[in-house]
């Protein structure tokens, strides 16, 4: 990759925390206050609300990203990752309100960012391996790159199930809409 | 549709207003002091980075959605609307920071959203037409959508870029991120 190439970047850790931190406001920018007509609508039977997916950040919070870290840091290859839930929102959400999982999402995310920084990695432990249940061989870099990617990831599924919402409502238009006709371009 | 339906709605005013008013500051959290590695990044050849979907929303707020809508409040189907430049935010961009982008493009929707409130449209309103000059007949109501579902798709199409440039980054879980492996789900 030459520095010139904007299509691919190398990780680095103070670019991927640069995402990272802005995550929890991008997210309070666009739902919170919004009707729960918007952020509760989903694409159909099990697919995700907006709400839903708030819950699953905040689990990965909880369970995935730093706790892998860590795991790579103190055991290598030694020790499995735990697999992550992928239904745990349905408990973690539960009676909640959109502006409560929203504020908890924010306060784990900077909390997880301040042990990221104490972690004080090093080029050579980006290296590190771990092992994960159905991947195999992981190194600490992907793992982080991961977590940068996913939250984005998420955003995109956000901004589609709002969208989806007026799939009929826009009309002829559906064709210049990517986000609707379903094509990525 | 049922009021139970969670995957589509029925376009309401105050709804789409929710949304759009919430565009500007969620680019604004996502995108602005964050590095210009990743807001320059684009998907390669002459595909578009964040910065330059900022400016082409500016240009949107300028010539598209409200001068539209005042097309059909005043001319009906008698007079079609302009043609949209898509390349016009290579000329709105130029030369200029992504901080006072995303400054003109909050004060242009605080602008447009305080016309769209003045021309406290009704029902029979927003079932009127006017004629697009690809897509023919188009009403109101769908014009509104579009702006919605518009804003969204720039959302995903940031977020997209960004992940994109962690493609070889994220090693094997490219397989399970569908913004990097291209499969919407």
């Amino acid at each position: 990759m030459t520095a010139n190439d904007r299509t691919r970047r190398s990780f680095s850790t103070a670019e991927a925390v640069a995402i990272l931190q802005r995550t929890p406001a991008t997210l309070d920018a666009l739902l919170r206050g919004l009707p729960e007509t918007w952020t509760n609508g989903n694409e159909g039977e099990t697919t995700w609300s907006p709400f839903d997916v708030v819950g699953h950040l905040i689990h990965g919070e909880r369970t995935d990203w730093i706790p892998r870290a860590r795991i790579i840091v103190e055991h290598g290859e030694t020790k499995d990752f735990e697999k992550f839930d992928r239904f745990a929102q349905l408990a973690v959400s539960k009676g909640r309100s959109l502006a409560a999982l929203l504020d908890e999402f924010a306060s784990l995310r900077r909390q997880n960012l301040q042990t990221l920084n104490a972690l004080n990695l090093t080029d050579a432990d980006l290296d590190r391996r771990g092992r994960h249940p159905e991947l195999g061989v992981v190194t600490l870099r992907q793992l982080l790159s991961t977590w940068v990617a996913h939250d984005l990831d998420h955003i995109v599924q956000i901004s589609r199930v709002l969208a989806s919402q007026y799939s009929d409502e826009v009309g002829p238009w559906r064709a210049y809409l990517r986000i609707i006709s379903g094509q990525q371009g």
